[in-house]
């Protein structure tokens, strides 16, 4: 199995960025996470971090043959970007959608998000834990990829 | 550590219950299978359902002073339901809300969530596997809680 | 056929409470009016009452493998019930809603039904003769169901 | 007792217009089976169907001083028309709002009535159904109108 | 100076519909009153009736060349139609909308109206007396039609 | 019969303030062609300005026992003083609201009156005539007030 | 005078449920304070605490024939309870209101009361004192209902 | 092929009406200009005007088993006939809507069309070419027609 | 200890404006009443009424130094007063929010009180009765206030 | 006539994105078949798609000077991007707005578009023929601009 | 160059009301600042403080032939007064709206200003700088008003 | 002092775009208008410009270790970005938002930015003064920054 995680705009800040919301692990230190756990679980993993929405669209676009699953915290992004919605639906591939705070108890204009109804499954609030459990999720996405 | 699983109306239908949307183990089998997980993950469990919302309320509060973590499918109350929020508030017990269906891509009404601004964390959308997984996320609650 | 009548909160106050609104005829005059017009069409028939809106979720979850048409007046419930819709999509029994005033002249907050869009029809406006009405629909509903 | 029977906008395509939501029965069909359905409760029917918004205004005029009871579907007008409900308001004389189709299961501008708010009561979704259980209402209305 | 009249849905049945609302005066009453009045003040006055929304916009439109001010109570239109308006922009004559009851104390749809900022200005509240000041106010707007 | 004549904020700039809005004629000349106007129809005449909501309140509550009718241009405070309708409404004199502009075809904040739900009648757009078909309605208004 | 003073869900968790927000007193101790209070004004009392939105409903039924004033806390069902409202009304009791916060300057979603505008007046934000002050106002409704 | 052209309410103004904003051709002068058109793309073509909303409903029923295709320019009715929206399904004829002005760069109530959801396309802000376009858009509908 | 009240706009016509809703006490009379109350709980009172906001603005900012606690029925420019609000807020002196009605069961532009969320709490719908209450409330707030 | 043709984010997934919504032919077929439309209207063409919102603004501004005319199909940046908006207008070249689908049949948050309102007209719901239609028009707008 | 700033209602109580919001520089500190400066500008220099908003009318009423710029910090009048928009509307004379604190960074109802649009631009969220930063803003506003 | 002059969408187009909305300098010259302000406050500068929402964000991540303050025109970015917001918050670097234009006086969709409630403050509607303004804010939160 095959996994593409996406990170969005200002993740690159992690761990510096107010911790007391985001917490104190780098990106760096995210990823390096997420490849252990992908090892013990047998997917290989792509990770790919953009400030820009329309790096992150052609990312995903360019993930057709490739991945079976891809993980997004599409950020920002998540509450005005109807390209990436738009680029999700295009390329088919199920899509999970992670959060590193709980995105529904912060500010309003946050808890609407363009990706959630095409994605397979939202997980937030849990830190860098939300992007172990979408691996974990993704792994049990398969039988269903193999049907 | 301990965790309670409560489960809202209507979940004592699963597997005869639109099986489309909600899939086909019955509750009884949600139930072995997360007893197989927390053993796994050496967590002691409780499961509890119930068709009536104070009765939902009144178990959160019985939650007290056993339950380190309460996870929570509050089904058709989680967008009507103040009083859980409440009893929720009120325990002061971490709780992580699960959904079997993506509710973010359902009727309007099933966007809203009184539950999940109160919540640790938010996963929808994987079945039955959404409850493993917040077990899952419930042990990598146990650092912050022995804090 | 057979046919389960449900009432709702408060609907055991008739004939008492706001006779000008609901009019003089109680709740036992309703049933025994029910029982007749049902004796003339040759329907089975089954009444229950409750204020608890998770007793009500129950008695349509146990209406299953009895009942052939369901005939609901869910009083209050009607405007704040996602547990009552979520039973009768569950249960997929055909449902027909009646209310004995015109909900649609009252407070705005009555003119939201969650009951009708999952229902087959609604009956409103005619006092104790709503429900008479709808099991003459009943009695009409049942060609579709011996589909 | 005298029922004047009003058939909104498009009512004349019935059968052939969207059979899956409106059924196959044509509107002579349907009158045919009230003018039955009239004869056995003893009712005096007239019908009229207009595509024009101020002719179903006139009729409603004009049946002072002979209809006890009017019947109407007022189709697409329901949701656009306070002409007519001013004219029903005018003329005082009992309405009973049918539909076909159960409105409140489509699209969100058809849950709005201008009418049902100065109806005396409302059934829909039960087909050609709806018209002879409205009729069958008139003449439960008949008491009233003779105080 | 040439005044047009236009009286909008049900107002033929002025003196006989809701008379607490409407007052006891007809609408021959009301257009001899009006007959009367434009003699005094020098104008030569056509008046119109219509139930039919499209009749009243061909009566819009066949003003031009003949009218200098056209005062129209649209009565249920007011709320609805965008097709009187636009008769009005097209045929540039001057327009007084009145009403005979306060429009803005009764029900909150009847507080938008569509002819309101096309027209000149509004009179509301007077019963048939608000006629009678339109007719005064369009001779009042004489000066700047001959400019 | 003795009429009150209230001026709201910003009417002692009339004539200098916007003259394309408002017109050239100042507030002295308003007051002395409803004098004029006053003379011809025998009413006794008090007229008033002020830019202070609560004076303009008081003018009002000391109109008690000697004016038959209030005519009010509320001006800004049309849109934004509930303690001006209060004070209409506690003093139970008949009061007509006049704009001199069309307020309907300007900023939708000035398309909401709390005085017009509260006011016998309504009359805007015709400038200073505004004022003068008041105090003809005013007139009208006698013999209701001699009932 | 008799009085039942009722309490809503989680209420039975006062003293221990967040008392920054609400006051470190149980409810046990409330119940005393409010003895002590109507052993002062000479009335007696009876008091109800439940989770169940249904059995509150109930005890506002049974209420009927024993209680001149009800007192009631719904807590989170103030704003999702129709039933309860309904309840109110049926049985015609006066009632009074009462919040121990000042829920008005809580979330939004506090700030609407279905029970308020059926209630005789409501008192919020003196915690305990809240009920104090609200059996002193039923024992100033008294000479009303002796009338 | 064969398509209906048909013309809402006041376009018969065409040339007069605001040239402003919708150009100077007389409605024969488009009409001619479309005959032209649909020579050249070998279509046969019918025209209709129509103030009556009715009537423009009766002539899209009138159209089946004769029109391929129907262009409408709805005007007015394009923002409040839900009536014209139901003749359109019920016909089940491809039908394109054309504006003379970009709606969408007016007023708000413009921006929404009851027709637009229902039609295969839109074309609007081209003034009389905006029709021309629609011709030969339903000339390349044809293909999928004959499917 | 030492309380001001302050009575806003058109208080000082009570006992003669709309005695249904407001009662027949003079402003006198509720004075004299809560100088009587006062005297029994030991506290100093001091009152007073005003038409105009800012007057009400600038009474608040001198009760700095002598008041405990304050007093206000804002009446109308509770539901307008931006003002009043920050005037309190300004003082940081305990304020109790009183008004004569049951604002919550009249119109809906009286639900929303700028008052209320920087008020301690509110009374409503005692009338005189209410600012009773509100000294017996002020009284309890001492301690805090010693702290 | 030099046209400029814009495509918005994903339609260079044309062809195999979601083929039952925009159809099965590819960005590069739907700029061949317009480079041989253009030689048809005598037109100088130009292509280019991006999936960054900021190198399509960047790409309007390089216009100035040499298109005639803007073709944009703007995709998901429709109804999020105001910096396209400010690029049509700051340019001043007129601009037609294609989709390929009608997206006034779709979510309804594809129903606003920032750019409608500043574009000289709109086509929709034609597939790839909607870009020819709109050459099409760009041909017809030729004459304004040599004005 | 001769600027009349004008202080809104509280704005007496600065140095004192809610120093962490407002800072700890009295009226008369920011008075004396704003004189230096105006010094250094060149500028002629008045200031008026009120509380009462229909003072602030008549004082930017009587700036006429006076003033060449008025700065304002309406306070809480910003939010509430369509009075003091007016003012500045009538009397033409260029206007620069100041706040102390950052209003957009409030509560909900501080971000809406009935000034902003009326004023020629807007400082805020830098404290008694804001006023000095108005002044430097209207000296540059100079060769404007010499035009 | 060292400040980040960072400017937005079209921003380049300065001088040309809409000349009379946003005046006749270009970005050079407004860029140099700066350096020679900065000069004279002692503040070093850099200034930065792009039409890409996510080169602007990596510019203010950037900035992290060099500005003191950052002074940003979002431009259209104002209205949508979330992403800048977040990348502000993420530095937590004083930020002083800038517009060339009143944006309050111009389209409702200009009303509200995502930047104001995280910058320290807004100037608007001065033209390039206002960016020069900024420059004297910035000086003027030195001291601030310096604690």
């Amino acid at each position: 199995m095959r996994v593409l995680v996406l990170h969005g705009p200002n993740l690159n800040m992690l761990g510096t960025r107010e911790p007391d919301v985001y917490g104190r692990m780098t990106l760096a230190g995210v990823n390096a996470m997420l490849e252990e756990e992908a090892g013990r679980l047998g997917i290989e993993l792509k990770t790919f971090q953009s400030n820009v929405e329309g790096e992150l669209v052609t990312a995903i676009q360019q993930a057709v043959g490739w991945a079976d699953v891809i993980v997004i915290n599409p950020a920002a992004y998540t509450h005005t970007s109807v390209a990436l919605r738009d680029a999700i639906t295009a390329v088919a591939i199920p899509t999970i959608e992670v959060h590193l705070s709980n995105v529904h108890a912060r500010e309003p204009f946050r808890h609407h998000s363009y990706i959630a109804s095409v994605a397979a499954g939202q997980i937030c609030g849990f830190g860098a834990e939300s992007y172990r459990l979408a691996l974990i999720a993704a792994a049990g996405l398969a039988p269903r990829i193999n049907d």
